[in-house]
């Protein structure tokens, strides 16, 4: 997901905290599109340079910014793979796969509540909607997948809110197989059934 | 929703406020389940009678601690009159009916964005949920209502957060037909589909 730093550079460390520190300040404040990784480069006082060479593209500073120990990107990388045909099912699994890890799911819920907060909700909406869920639905083939993946994260996250966040029985306890059959059928509507024109 | 007092109490609106207050507080702190009429009369100085002559039942007192410009009960009623047969189209309306009244957006907001506090979360799961929502789905006499309802809140807040939380596009400027064209199926399927046994 980021580059690490090759051989020994005195201060790296620090830099490559300083870019990171910068980059959600700045995401925070200006949200994903109006943070330019030449604004994040300057506020850590750094080179634009220095931010790719540690963090790759615009994009990966922004999944690195989120401080969660997977990349979504490469999850769902195996949802797309496979095509549209049955993608719900693969999807859901994902999910519950990541927040039914003990490990993962407190920096998980970190990232949850925050979209509670004007820039949280905004980063949802301009960073992780067009970085992580657009290019899911460009992938599967589907049409419209501008209307089509909001649809699919409004129950996705309605899901993790009430059975992680909230912790609602019977959601809490359910098996991940329960939980998949309940929702797949909603998702892959979602995905592949008829819209309003 | 609550019962005004009558005739002139001097002092009167003082002793509700301070009831109110202390009810919130000890929602917050103890849960819906866990602080009782009678602390919460203790903690307002108050005899517990007077918090009945006041707000009615403890599920009264509930929504009005909610602050929020509706009850929620009231609006369901109507969705529950008429039984399950196209429920979830009546529920959706009502939702969106509520919340796309700029004069009642706002505090509603402010309800949404404290399920994410540990507090808040409590009080949709031992409150909001038995006190409004289980007795929607006994109403409409559907199976499993305490399965079920679970269900339909997962959707509705889900669509909730992303179209007036978040504001996601299309979401946030579709029509309230659009949006009950397609939530509707998924809502009706909750209510009354089949479920894994």
């Amino acid at each position: 997901m980021t580059a690490q730093p090759r051989g020994r550079r005195p201060g790296s460390p620090d830099t490559r905290a300083a870019i990171l520190e910068a980059a959600r300040a700045l995401f925070a404040e200006r949200g994903f599109a109006g943070a330019s990784v030449r604004a994040i480069a300057s506020a850590a006082g750094v080179d634009p340079a220095l931010v790719h060479h540690y963090f790759g593209s615009k994009d990966d500073l922004f999944i690195a910014a989120l401080q969660i120990p997977v990349d979504p990107r490469e999850l769902l990388a195996g949802v797309v793979a496979r095509g549209a045909e049955g993608a719900a099912e693969r999807l859901l699994h994902t999910f519950l796969s990541v927040w039914d890890d003990p490990e993962l799911r407190l920096p998980l819920l970190g990232v949850a509540r925050s979209v509670m907060d004007p820039s949280g909700a905004r980063l949802l909406r301009d960073g992780f909607l067009p970085v992580v869920l657009l290019p899911v639905g460009a992938g599967l083939g589907i049409e419209r997948p501008e209307v089509r993946m909001p649809l699919v994260a409004s129950q996705v996250i309605g899901l993790i809110l009430l059975r992680y966040v909230v912790a609602v029985e019977p959601l809490a306890s359910m098996t991940a197989e329960d939980v998949v059959a309940i929702y797949a059928p909603t998702i892959q509507r979602y995905l592949t059934g008829p819209l309003p024109s």
